[in-house]
């Protein structure tokens, strides 16, 4: 039980101790002002300690998306192929949890948006990352109308692109004012509304 | 009609000059990793030149703000008291119009997510203008209300902030997919539904 600080960590362990501390430090000031130094520094490293396990600030963001992308893409239910409102009920779950993580919250939100410029790193990440996001959404509500629980009418496109936007937008505003903003009340709602639309 | 590229600009073209360019490259690289000397590089200016008229970056980026909000304001019909349907219909076309202004509207998106952190310089700004949106579409659903458009038991806090938050996610799909996401047809689909569900 006697933590042993000074003890050399194994090389998985340092792995993510780097990626944790790049988390907070892209989530702090965005990918492009981060800085290697910065990172080997929180790390208790030099930079080429930091170099050996990561190669450069791009190598280190994959790591750092691929982890976050683990973790929600499970919360998602891609793994389980959810089906109509199973899916908007988990997505009503994931809102919820997110307000439990505000870190991962704004690192998503400040690499995605620097990300819309062509020229950087996740950009490639984060236009397939919304890629996979509709293609698994619309998947999802077409289960729904051959289940029959939604009509069969319905734009299956558009709603998956409107609940993405909905779930990013409320998100920014949670971010800038999390005691005001009740971001999982306000997407439940939105949810609710659009089961009641939709439903057969 | 002979172009005077050499002869020095008055001051106010100058201003101009410099919010065009700082923008530009704001919108490009982010707030953070901008610089002085490129936004200076751009306009034919000397550091010193360019520090003559905004004495440092987070002077610049207010200008540039200040900027985007007049024209944004007015399109918004902040100067006119919009009531009800008359903003959803404003903010239609508002949506329509911002997908000939990318540059603008990628500007936004990066600083507003930059802003999500206390210490950038536009962090009040940011808070402040949604507040402002906030403050002024409650106002235009409450008199939608008083008019007889809308019911009366609707929640016009909650469908302020969906409405911005559809707003700035489907800016953010868009930016990262012009060609396959058409952010203005997603957008008036959404007020079309909501309208259907708060009409009287």
């Amino acid at each position: 039980m006697t933590p042993h600080p000074q003890r050399r960590r194994r090389g998985d362990d340092r792995r993510e101790q780097i990626i944790d501390e790049a988390l907070k430090t892209f989530a702090d000031n965005g990918y492009r002002s981060a800085s290697i130094a910065e990172i080997a520094e929180r790390c208790g490293l030099s930079q080429p300690g930091l170099l050996h396990y990561f190669p450069n600030k791009a190598a280190l963001l994959s790591a750092v998306l691929d982890y976050r992308d683990r973790l929600d893409y499970t919360r998602l239910g891609f793994d389980q192929d959810l089906r109509g409102t199973a899916l908007l009920e988990r997505l009503i779950q994931l809102v919820e949890h997110n307000m439990h993580v505000p870190g991962l919250v704004r690192l998503f939100t400040v690499v995605t948006s620097e990300a819309v410029t062509a020229d950087h790193p996740a950009h490639e990440w984060v236009v397939d990352r919304y890629r996979n996001l509709q293609a698994h959404f619309v998947k999802a509500l077409e289960a729904g109308i051959a289940d029959g629980e939604f009509r069969s009418d319905i734009d299956t496109r558009a709603i998956a692109r409107q609940i993405v936007a909905m779930m990013d937008g409320l998100q920014l505003q949670w971010l800038l004012d999390p005691e005001g903003v009740d971001m999982g009340a306000l997407f439940r709602e939105f949810i609710e509304e659009l089961s009641a639309h939709i439903a057969r």
